[in-house]
């Protein structure tokens, strides 16, 4: 990693494919980013999940671009007819788009030349000023413009491209947290938490219902990028909710 | 449902809650409600995922519902302090927003009345002028005011609230959609397939490449609202193929 920037880093995640929206295909993705970016120190802001259109895809690469430090998009990329990532990318930027000699003997290093066949070749296909992401797994490469990564949709290649690209960013201090099962319902709990939040209003306190055999119970997580912080409100809810489970 | 509409029924997705965006909860509600609506004949255009901050959800819900038939959002109303959707969403619409006395029944149904504590009362927290949505998990209710429908974020609560909702809304002709396994890679299929989708630009087709046993494979997914339309795309494509595989 760079060196950490003073504030946070945030970033957002642009999902583009039909088979998303359709059911078709489950996400992968998502979460996995979302994973990654917080153990490096980078803020996962907003997700979007838009179709194989061109005109949402620019619109949606324009709005986070220009709100979040990094964009991260996934799908699209490939050699068929409905990937148009590449082509909608670069129209978001305003710069043309061409065949990339560097793309190509990426190509190469799989594909026999006889095999370069058109189609493949759009794989080449970058727009100018983009810094190219290698792709360990099937060649393709990903490609870097501005502050928007682009990569594949496949889960493991997506995976191989954010690992080569994860070096090369800039990250802030890492977001800590701490997980207090309250054994509890949120209804039980909500008051006292609610007053240690608001005595705490530096530090995140999330509640989450999950239910265990056909009972509801509460995961209290808390998180802040200062570990003094996080230990002190994490003593204070588990106090608390060992106070709850003393009480007559 | 209600009598199919003349157009397409579009709607969008909107996931409220900083677990996702960390990583820590892992989405299981979008691909879910991706195939519910389009097994009733409602096109999901656009997912949103937005962390539990108001400014942010009252933004993404006034831009989606503004664009789409209908907002379904996930999350964020339970009876915790981090639980702000119903407030935000009030907010969105410009109305107020109090202690519903028909959800305060949905409640009493389960809990008993000296449990039913300051907390608990925030989940009978509902937008003027907002039906309500039964809960028949856990009782504390969603509710619809216009276009928007809010559910709760854990995924049996969600999944009941939707089989609640569905009936009252207006669904288009069902996208019907064919898939053919290639056994080929996407490079090698590119060219005749986008002939193909070229020749039929009025049926989707989507090309979505999978390794199984270390080998990369495609499979073609032809939709259409016509099921003749269908059926020869589907058929072109899958002689398509075979014609590919009986090449020498």
């Amino acid at each position: 990693m760079t060196a950490a920037a003073q504030g946070p880093v945030t970033a957002a995640v642009l999902v583009i494919g039909d088979e998303i929206l359709s059911g078709r295909t489950k996400d992968k993705n998502i979460g996995y980013i979302a994973d990654y970016l917080t153990a490096i120190g980078i803020d996962l802001r907003e997700v979007r999940v838009v179709p194989d259109v061109e005109e949402e895809i620019v619109a949606a690469v324009n709005a986070l671009r220009a709100r979040y430090d990094y964009l991260f998009t996934t799908g699209g990329i490939g050699p068929t007819h409905d990937d148009i990532t590449a082509d909608s990318v670069a129209k978001a930027f305003g710069v043309g788009i061409g065949e990339d000699p560097r793309a190509i003997s990426m190509l190469l290093e799989r594909i026999r030349p006889e095999d370069l066949n058109e189609a493949r070749r759009r794989m080449a296909r970058i727009p100018h000023g983009a810094e190219l992401i290698a792709n360990p797994v099937s060649k393709a490469p990903g490609f870097r413009i501005g502050n928007v990564i682009v990569m594949a949709g496949v889960p493991a290649i997506m995976q191989a491209m954010l690992d080569e690209v994860a070096p090369t960013l800039s990250t802030g201090r890492r977001m800590l947290s701490a997980t207090i099962r309250a054994d509890a319902k949120e209804g039980d709990i909500a008051a006292p938490l609610k007053a240690i939040a608001d005595a705490h209003p530096d530090v995140s306190i999330g509640s989450y219902p999950f239910s265990e055999d056909g009972r509801f119970n509460t995961n209290i997580v808390v998180r802040s990028r200062d570990a003094e912080r996080l230990e002190a409100v994490r003593a204070a809810v588990a106090e608390m909710v060992a106070r709850l489970h003393a009480a007559p």
